[in-house]
């Protein structure tokens, strides 16, 4: 697979998706596979890892995506998504914390929401944001970064569509930032934007909650955010 | 001054602006006034309210913005945007409290934002937001709407440029919102945006303190959303 001919400045890197068996991981694989980066699908299980690969593989007609167990993929790869659940990303990052080595980057793409009275609403506890509880259970060294969190998981795994929205990337670590923007910077239609630090997952994930409930004022399924002015 | 040509089937209406002395009152009466409604600056002092409403006047070239004090302003229209600084909307809200009748709607523009470590934070207490706090102090019957609370008050108040966004607004009374909907049908280049109920505020509160953020970080002031695939 050759570099993406626009983005030649940009090395191609290893990702790993933790929990990349589902409809976020298919998105995030199918993305990053085709502007030539090498994703290795995670999950507790490797037959089931195997078997989501090996669609993805044959969606993209080539054999790109690899697939192996959770804590395998934490060893083969220094980037990697969080794409599980939102209720089960602090026991799925507590299970792997011995895999979880300094220098390593995490990046958190969870939002809780619970519905009450038929509206969305965001699902933490006290103020925090998913990302803030997460962080409390990472080991020391480890870059947490948010991204990822306002964009439409199915219309990302739609390779036939453009996405023209913006991705907003959040994190205290500023140069694990700087590599995940040029990361997204390698996928077409999209682009990325500096949300700041960590606190900021909480303006994130508030905007989810208001793209569910414009999804479902508006039949859509795609509501999602551009920045205006900058 | 003749209804807008674009939008016929819109009444145009009387429009308060509680506190409207300040950036946000100037960019809303500018806006409003120059789509044909007829707009009425209050303050809590007669004089202060006369010299902005002459100003105003005298950009629009033409005598249309009426003064008066707040409360007077709650007599003459049914709908009054609270222009206040966010700190301040509660305590303003209880000392017009006698001049809020049912039926009054009420449009909240105010964020609450702290500094902390050079980021801005959304400076409510607990999980609400300013519009949820402001409802508590609310007599029955008044319904409360948020508007215009990611729109840079200083960019509506240019009236030589083009916003090109969408104002969201949510609240609990569905009648009162469509009206609310209808009006800012009326202003060239913007979108309203139905954003659901009041809850929702803390999405859009959040979704300010994040374009605070985004203008600094990028060296704008002019930060605002667009939604895509609505």
């Amino acid at each position: 697979v050759g570099p993406d001919r626009h983005h030649q400045e940009t090395p191609l890197v290893k990702i790993g998706l933790i929990g990349g068996t589902g409809i976020e991981g298919k998105g995030l694989a199918l993305r990053l596979a085709a502007a030539g980066h090498s994703v290795f699908i995670g999950s507790r299980s490797q037959s089931k890892a195997s078997a989501r690969a090996e669609q993805f593989n044959s969606m993209l007609e080539r054999p790109t995506i690899q697939a192996m167990t959770n804590m395998e993929l934490l060893r083969e790869t220094r980037i990697a998504f969080l794409t599980v659940p939102a209720d089960q990303a602090v026991e799925v990052i507590s299970s792997l914390r011995s895999g979880l080595a300094p220098g390593q980057i995490l990046v958190d793409v969870t939002v809780p929401v619970k519905f009450q009275e038929g509206s969305p609403r965001h699902g933490g506890v006290d103020m925090l944001s998913n990302a803030e509880r997460l962080s409390a259970s990472l080991p020391p060294g480890v870059d947490l970064l948010c991204a990822f969190k306002t964009v439409p998981a199915h219309l990302l795994a739609r390779l036939d569509r453009r996405l023209d929205c913006d991705v907003f990337i959040c994190g205290d670590a500023s140069e694990a930032k700087e590599q995940l923007m040029a990361i997204v910077r390698t996928i077409p239609s999209l682009r990325p934007v500096d949300a700041g630090p960590l606190l900021m997952s909480r303006s994130l994930e508030h905007m989810t909650v208001l793209a569910i409930w414009l999804n479902r004022r508006y039949r859509s399924k795609e509501a999602r955010y551009r920045i205006v002015g900058i």
